[in-house]
This record gives C-alpha cells, sequence and structure tokens, in this order.
C-alpha cells in the first residue's frame, strides 16, 4: 500500500494534520539518542486524544506495519528507532495530568506528559514524584514506564516500577486492558501493569498511568567528598551503606569526567582530584543534621581530602548542575559518545572500577566514568569517533568485555538505559536461553503479527 | 497411571519418603484457609533441594498432570486447593536462606522459608524486611510473592511485590528463567519476577528469591485512637494522611471487632467505643516524637474520646497482640468466618463503611470489620454458618454486593488475599474482557497443557 493511500486511513482516526509523510518529517523521527544506525519509517502518526490508541494500534496490526510509540526519543538503547517499513506513533500530544490526589497520594496521567513537568505539578501540591532520569526535562512519563527510567534518586527511592501502580493499555486489537489499581494493595489478577513496566513497547501501548506519590521530605544536605584516586571513593560508597546511611543520592566521577565537567560548567570542580562523590541526605532535620555528619565522618575515614558541605541553595544547585551536565561534557569532546551502564552490586564497585581501568588500557580507549555509585549503576562512557572503524572494532571489543566484568560481579547488563536494539544480543549471557523462549512465547501470543515495536529486547524472532 | 506408578516416578527425582499417596496424607493437602471445599490430590511431593523443581515440574507437565505448589497453605481463597487429579508439590523442605547481603541489602532465600523466621534473621543482622502479612508466623516467601502478601505495615513499607529483587522460576519444560539481579536497578529483559508476584503459581514454579531489605528505623512509638463512632474513625483515616504524615501501621477495628477481640484476649480494649484506630509511626527519634504529637492532634480534632499511647514496650505489644488477634477472636464467634478485602482508596473509607453498614442490615448478617485502614484495605468479616444454606445465600449475595461499592468507589476486589478460586468470577467486573483475554493468551502460551495450578486467578480456560 502506498504510504499517501496508509496516511489517509490514519487520518481518518487521529484528524489530518496528524499524520506526517514528508520526507523532512520522517527523518526527524528515524533515530534516538543510541549510536546507532538511524531508520525512516514510512508515517509519523500523532494522536490527540488516548482513546484514538485503540483505533491506531488495530489498524496496524490489520496492515501487519510495526509501529514504534515515541515520548520524547531520548532512548539510549535504540527503543524508539523504528522499524523498517514501520510508524512512529507520537505520545507528545497526550499530555493531560488528569488528577493529582492529594489525599490518596496518587496521580493519573496521559503517557505523554513530560516528567519534569509532572514533578513540578505534583511539588506544588505538596507532593513529591521521585524517579528524575537525566532526560526529565523533555522526556515522558510513557517512555519512563516503558524503559523503567533510573535517576540520581534510585538509592533511596527506588526507580519508575516502584511508582506504577496501575495502568490501562491497548492490545493488538486495540482493546482496553486495565491493570492495577489507584490502592496501595492490589491482587487483582495478573500484575499486567508490573509486566508493561521495562517492556520497551512490545507488549502494549500505554494509555493512561496511575502513579504512585509521596510527601517530600523535610529536609535535605548536599556535599562533595574529594578523594585521591578512584580506589578510595569507590570503598567509600560501600562503607556508608554498610553504615546504614541510605543518601537520596550518591554519585560518583572520575578524574577524566571531572576535567570535561569543569572544562564545560566552570562549577568549581577540583580538576586534580582522583575522583569525587556527590552526596545528599534528606529526611527530617534532625536526621539530616546527624546523617550528613555521619557521612562526612565516612568520607574522612576512608581517605577523603576535603568534604565540602554546601551551606546555601546555590552551592547545592552548583553541584547538581555540575553533575547533570555530566554527559553533554563527555559529548562536547569526541564526535562519539557510547554511554553504558551495566550495573553492580554496590560493594563491587571498587572492583568494576578496576575492571573498567584495565579494559581503557586494553583497547587503548579514552573512557570516563559517572553515575550512581550509590545504587551500584556506573556510566563508563567511551569517548570516540564512530567514523574511525579500526577504533569502534575497539569500542565494540570493549563494551563487550564490560559486560562480562559486570555479570562476573553478580551485575546486570543494564540498570536503566533498556535492552532495546542495542544489548539483546547479550540478553541470553545474563539470563539463559530459556528465559528468551519463555519471554518469545510470552511476545508471540500476545503480539502474533510482531507489530508491538519488533526486534527491540529479544531480537528478531 | 496408577498413584503408585506415579508415585514411584516422582521418588526417583525426590527420593524414598518424599512422595505421599496415603489416603490420611493426601487430605491433609485438600484445602487450605479459604472457605472452599476440599479437593484431595493424587500425590503429595516433597522436594528436598530447588533443583529438583525442575525434573518435577517437567514430569508433571509431561503427563499433563496439574501441580498446584503449596507453602504453608494459609492462603485465603483457594490458591493452593489441589485441582482434581493434580499432584501437590510442598516447599517446606526448601528452606534455606542462602544470603544476607549486609553491605548491598538483600537476600537471597529459597521459597520455602518461613516468613517471621527470615525477618528474624534479617533483624538479627541489624537490617529489616518490613511485609508482615497476618499469617507471617507459617507463611512462606514462596506464598508471599505467589500471592503479593501484604501485612499491617503496606501503607508506610510497600507490600512483598516492593522487596521482590529478582527470581529464578522453573518454566513447564522444567527449565531455569532468570529475571532481576541483586542490584536496585535492572532493566535486563521483561520484568518476569515482577510477572510471578501474585501470579498464583499459574506461570511458573519459584525457585531462589532475591529481595530487597532495608535499615530498621530508629524509634517508634504506638497509640490507640477511641473513637465514639465509625465514621469519625474512618475520617480521622483520611486527616492524618492528608497532613503528609505516613504512619507506618494505621489499623481500623469497629466495635462488634473491638468487643470480640476483647472477650478473646483481654488486652484491656474499650468495649463501648464505635471504633478504635491502632496507630504506630516510625523513623528517626525527632520525627517520630513531632508525628506521634500531630497525630494526636489530628485524631483529637476529628472527634477521638481519647487517644492512649503505649509508654512501654509491653504496652505496644499488647495494643499489636490484640490487632493480630481480630481473625482469631472472630473465627470463634461462629463456625464460619468469610474474610474480605475489598479495597479502596483510603478517601473513600468512610463511604465504604457506610456501604457495609447498609449491606450488612440488607442481608440480616453479623459483619466486623477491622483492617489496614491506612492502605484502604479493610477486612469485613462476615460470621456465619456455611452448613445454614438460606443463611450462606445471604452471605454470598452481601458479598457481591461489597465488591459492587468497592469498584464503585475506585477500589479493588483483593488487596491482599488473591483471586485465587474464590474471586475469579468477579475479574472481568474489575477490569475487562479484553483484560482476562490477554491475560489467558499469555498463559496459554507459557502453560500449554495448563498444569501450572488450573483454574486459579483466570478461572476454567
Amino acid at each position: 500500500m502506498s504510504n499517501a493511500k496508509l496516511a489517509k486511513d490514519f487520518e481518518k482516526i487521529v484528524g489530518a494534520g496528524n499524520v506526517m509523510h514528508e520526507e523532512a518529517d520522517l527523518h526527524a523521527y528515524s533515530y534516538d539518542s543510541a549510536v546507532l544506525d538511524p531508520q525512516v519509517p514510512s508515517l509519523v502518526i500523532k494522536p490527540t486524544t488516548t482513546e484514538q490508541l485503540g483505533p491506531v494500534t488495530k489498524l496496524c496490526n490489520e496492515y501487519g506495519l510495526p509501529m514504534t510509540v515515541r515520548g520524547a526519543g531520548t532512548n539510549l538503547s535504540g527503543g524508539t528507532i523504528p522499524h523498517p517499513g514501520g510508524v512512529v506513533v507520537l505520545t507528545n500530544g497526550l499530555n493531560r495530568i488528569l488528577e493529582i490526589n492529594e489525599e490518596d497520594l496518587y496521580a493519573v496521567v496521559e503517557p505523554g506528559v513530560v516528567t519534569a513537568q509532572f514533578a513540578a505539578q505534583v511539588a506544588s501540591k505538596g507532593l513529591f514524584y521521585p524517579p528524575d532520569p537525566g532526560s526529565q526535562a523533555v522526556s515522558t512519563i510513557g517512555g519512563n514506564v516503558a524503559e523503567n527510567a533510573g535517576g540520581l534518586r534510585g538509592l533511596k527511592y527506588g526507580v519508575t516500577k516502584d511508582y506504577v501502580m496501575g495502568m490501562d493499555f491497548y492490545d493488538v486489537n486495540g482493546d482496553l486492558i486495565k491493570s492495577g489499581s489507584r490502592t496501595v494493595k492490589c491482587v487483582t489478577g495478573y500484575n499486567l501493569a508490573g509486566l508493561m513496566v521495562a517492556s520497551e513497547g512490545t507488549l502494549g501501548v500505554f494509555s493512561n498511568i496511575i502513579l504512585k506519590l509521596v510527601p517530600p521530605p523535610k529536609a535535605s544536605k548536599a556535599m562533595m567528598a574529594i578523594f585521591p584516586n578512584v580506589q578510595t571513593a569507590s570503598e567509600t560508597v560501600a562503607a556508608i551503606i554498610a553504615n546504614h546511611i541510605v543518601p537520596c543520592t550518591l554519585e560518583f566521577l572520575d578524574n577524566a569526567v571531572i576535567r570535561y565537567v569543569e572544562d564545560f560548567t566552570k562549577a568549581g570542580l577540583p580538576t586534580d582530584a582522583g575522583a569525587i562523590l556527590l552526596i545528599e541526605v534528606d529526611g527530617h532535620q534532625a536526621e539530616v543534621i546527624e546523617d550528613a555528619q555521619k557521612v562526612v565522618d565516612i568520607c574522612t575515614k576512608c581517605g577523603a581530602k576535603e568534604v565540602k558541605m554546601a551551606e546555601t541553595a546555590e552551592e547545592r544547585e552548583a553541584l547538581w548542575f555540575a553533575r547533570r551536565n555530566a554527559l553533554p561534557s563527555l559529548a562536547r569532546a569526541k564526535p562519539t559518545t557510547v554511554l553504558e551502564d551495566a550495573t553492580v552490586p554496590r560493594s563491587q564497585i571498587p572492583a568494576m572500577m578496576e575492571g573498567l581501568d584495565k579494559i581503557a588500557r586494553k583497547y587503548k580507549l579514552d573512557i570516563g566514568t559517572f553515575g550512581h555509585a550509590g545504587d551500584g549503576n556506573l556510566h563508563p562512557t567511551i569517548l570516540c569517533d564512530n567514523r574511525d572503524k579500526e577504533e569502534f572494532h575497539r569500542v565494540e571489543e570493549a563494551v563487550d568485555e564490560i559486560f562480562d566484568v559486570a555479570l562476573s560481579l553478580k551485575g546486570t547488563l543494564s540498570g536503566e538505559h533498556g535492552i532495546g536494539m542495542a544489548k539483546s544480543k547479550w540478553m541470553e549471557k545474563e539470563t539463559s536461553k530459556a528465559t528468551l523462549e519463555y519471554s518469545l512465547k510470552m511476545k508471540r501470543a500476545i503480539d502474533p503479527k510482531n507489530i508491538l515495536n519488533p526486534t527491540k529486547i529479544i531480537g528478531d524472532i
């Protein structure tokens, strides 16, 4: 069928002007934030109501047309790169916050609501939505759920999964599936809402999502601990948790990252430090004072040269501004930034850092490492140029080895960036052949024509 | 095939002496804690290692033999009542705690570990496993996961689902499936561990389970607030949360329950009160003092006649002893205790209580209500005698209407007791026909011979 004819059929559902099929438009939706080849879709469809998602999905299924739902396209593993011949369905028109319930501590949102805008609305009601992925300024809640997005607060507050109370989604026939509830407890039927989390658009098309909210902490205190080397910094991470202090944020930057960030942000980071930890504790005022002091003591005992407390809101903001600019700072340095997120139990961070150091030397690569040390979720970032085939081959071998080290330390391939197209080939290594077959059986039964974001997570089937 | 021949085949896997086929043994495993007809299994198999679960499941699948995995059989919805002609697989021999990791805050356990024993082991290491279902003294972690068991701490600490980081389980071919990780963040593949939670043994046979642990609260304070009537007590629940106080426990007992409990326990409950709330706040010492005072103020403002603070450990223990004996106290009163767990958003508790009162009067039934008011999870308990057919018919009609009221208040059929055999007929009312069909497709693909605890959750297929 011609694209023009197809476009007409979808226009009947979403209205004229909401189906794009011009070359320029299609190219804009051919890639996401992963270092992977773009793939131009045949159509881009923009529903204006969640109810249109049902008929759109039904039509895709009837035509056997692969569909990739896209929020902001901030995906780092290729989950929103369309399938050859397929369509992209945009959720950015579905951005209403339907309810923020202050008595029952939940919210109901459409999938295209932007994470930071939602968090701000929630904050304006005196409540708190903790998940804060790096892309929160533009990423959508639907995308966050599809990827189980993490962020800086994962250690204490958990990740997106921990806030999804329920969800409505469409199956391939365009029928509405309901799972979960507005209640804290719900065991009515299979945990399909839980299954949708991290499913990368391969099992259903998300409609309204029910999210848990919590009261905000009453106080917080941020600080920067400066270490002579990576080893002492990473040992400090384990020591803090072993002392039963769970900071809301516990971030790590190695010397390479410190230098790139300082060069970009002029935030006042110590460019001669081997590594720094950025730490924030929160909770009741009295608890915060005690915990902050304990953290200072542990850092000092573990070998920190200095611990700088953020005394004002501006000083605190400067620390987090620096951290949030780690990736953009690295991205300026070289044409290609390969950002990994292999994750290990936090006590294994020293071993993981040692492994990364060996890999960088072995493959003669420039690797800067930063990330969410508190939950073992590091982001070793390889600075390279993917036009240099010989170098990029070394990058690929290094990535392979990074995963081997993470798995040998009882870690995982991906903490928060997803499997997408980038990592599906490694899935069996971490799980088992039977795990992939179990997943495949489920996928085939639910989506027999394989139209829901094909090849993502489980590869070609 | 004769039972004796079958028994021999399973003995080859689990060893002689671990397959029971005598009439008396079989009867002992024909029922659970639900008010449902017993069903005698053809065999009872007791594996002694988790590795035996694979071959046992494979053999059941080869023979097309329905298998029901059973922990302690405390299930309240018939989830552990065997299927006609089927076998029961006992997990009580699989009760090793494999690891309690104090640095990385997780534990790995076999499915038959008893909840309270596990919690005590964790506590002895200075850590905390919060889920505390009413049956915790005997219930198993595997059963808790299969049912997504809740408990008294759900409001602040969540339910079993919130503590399952990962799990290994066997598919019907006896192959091992791996999902989740020892890390806080993990998005490697479908959230199969999350899907297993609340799946009532219908999608896989659980092996080792990875559970999240947290540091324990530093202090706590318990109190009893005495109200003249149900209305003021239930309005107080909503007011506490709306004031951004999240107690670790917030329990409700109406006058009928108070009287039965006092008669049984002599705990000193006020038998003339319309209702009481048992409240405990925990956290940092300073926060606990503040929150406790705020709770007292809110209770008083909402109409409490008195708020009694537990000043000693003994006084605190007496309150929770009384609460934990609510069900046994009611069970003494009449031959049959129909314990429901329809759940509503907590702001709807006043409306739910009003609905329950109307239903009790309409059907001339004795209903005592207690439960986890803080998370909207009430346990209206109908005291009756199921040998009285006319009365039991009224009970069934009343239960129907309880669900209608809960759903009209945006609640759910079951907060924590599961769907099992008892509630599958109401599933479509809360979800949709398409939701059941989606679940069925998944179930059929994963378990084509329908051997994994058939009919539970989704009914006959």
